[in-house]
């Protein structure tokens, strides 16, 4: 069986961090899918950053939208993808907001072991904008999806990993 | 002894659905307070399709202000109060937050069994104005006077519930 | 063996308050390191709000930048710093970013019991400007750093403290 570890919470909250150490407790080939595009020289530093980080522990590959392509093609590995948050804003720029629905598909069947991270982004003053409660909202939505279908999910606060699904087991009363 | 249950966390995090969930539990009349007002027709599509998702299991309530009366003929049944986060913002508008005193007062009376949803929305950049800083103040100030109330809170993460009070009890070293 | 708690939540969490009540079971002199500096009047209405409620179990003392050279001469005290999200927004503002190394450096040498506070920032739509997502990075950042040394980690929900780190320990599988 297959693990669909999911890691959410804030900015520099430690998720990509954690991912990575997870990660590196599988003996099998790692790949890093990252999903953000290099619009600008910010963004570039960023991504460069990350990627000296990870070092040759870990093969990357750019994908900012066919996500559910880059899992089937990634079998018998442990896969990190970076992340939910910048896929969503990409499919809404490019229109491709049906990849989505194939991604969680492709997730139920297990193709890989998954380390996912996304972002928490609705627990402020909501700005006064249409586009921003549309993202805030379908990112919510995804991010629900994807805690379901998966066995752990952390959430990341201050760099400490809070473990709210462990095993697929909430801490809900019975 | 009533229930009073808590449930908050940010935008899309399954607040709203996880309450319903809840309430099918009880086996007594079903009230829903809906506390938002259609304004526009984005709002009023999003009151549409909630009351389509809980279909005949509830009986719905409109009420953006005396949430206390609205409590107080309601007694034998399990109450859903959606949400806080709404009802504020409407006290702030129509100059009423006399009200939530009088709310607070009725909760600690428990004249039914409760579930209150309410929305983190201190953990953003706060916006540079001060109408955000006093609604923020508000809210959050609320939202701890019903916590310390309820025998349940909920920290609702990705769809995920988190019970930070089970019974009454907290995981606060003793 | 001295104590670093930290103390992290949204606004209006009941952060301060959760702070002073850990600090009144110290049974040794208390201070009270305020980071603020009163800039306008909503400002100043604040800091005096919460001074008063300190009451006589505190000596406050102001310092805006030189948290570690604060702490230095408070050996013996429980001391309580309140807190780390406008000190950073402080740091920033003066060009004294290498505080926080100095900081970070003190907390390791336990000079003192120490309660430290901080905010999240990071969980709402990122503003659309660079010096808000350069603070964000930076408070998170430390927050991580702070949370690290810690022996006790609380996240504040709607007044309920979360320890996500319990002498040493979080929820982390083994």
């Amino acid at each position: 069986m297959k693990n669909v570890t999911f890691i959410t919470g804030g900015i520099k909250s430690g998720k990509s961090s954690y991912a990575v150490k997870l990660a590196m407790q599988y003996k099998k080939p790692r790949i890093f899918i990252a999903t953000a595009e290099a619009f600008d020289d910010e963004m570039k530093k960023r991504i460069d950053m990350h990627k000296q980080e990870r070092g040759r522990n870990f093969e990357t590959i750019e994908e900012h939208i066919h996500l559910s392509k880059a899992l089937k093609s990634s079998i018998g590995s442990i896969c990190i993808i970076d992340c939910i948050t910048v896929w969503i804003s990409n499919l809404l720029y490019y229109e491709k907001i049906k990849e989505i629905e194939l991604f969680l598909e492709t997730l139920q069947n297990h193709p890989c072991d998954i380390i996912i991270v996304s972002n928490e982004v609705g627990m402020g003053i909501m700005p006064n904008n249409k586009l921003s409660r549309k993202y805030a909202d379908l990112l919510g939505t995804t991010n629900q999806k994807i805690a379901k279908t998966a066995n752990s999910v952390i959430f990341m606060i201050s760099g400490i990993p809070l473990y709210i699904k462990k095993g697929g087991i909430t801490n809900e009363p019975t």
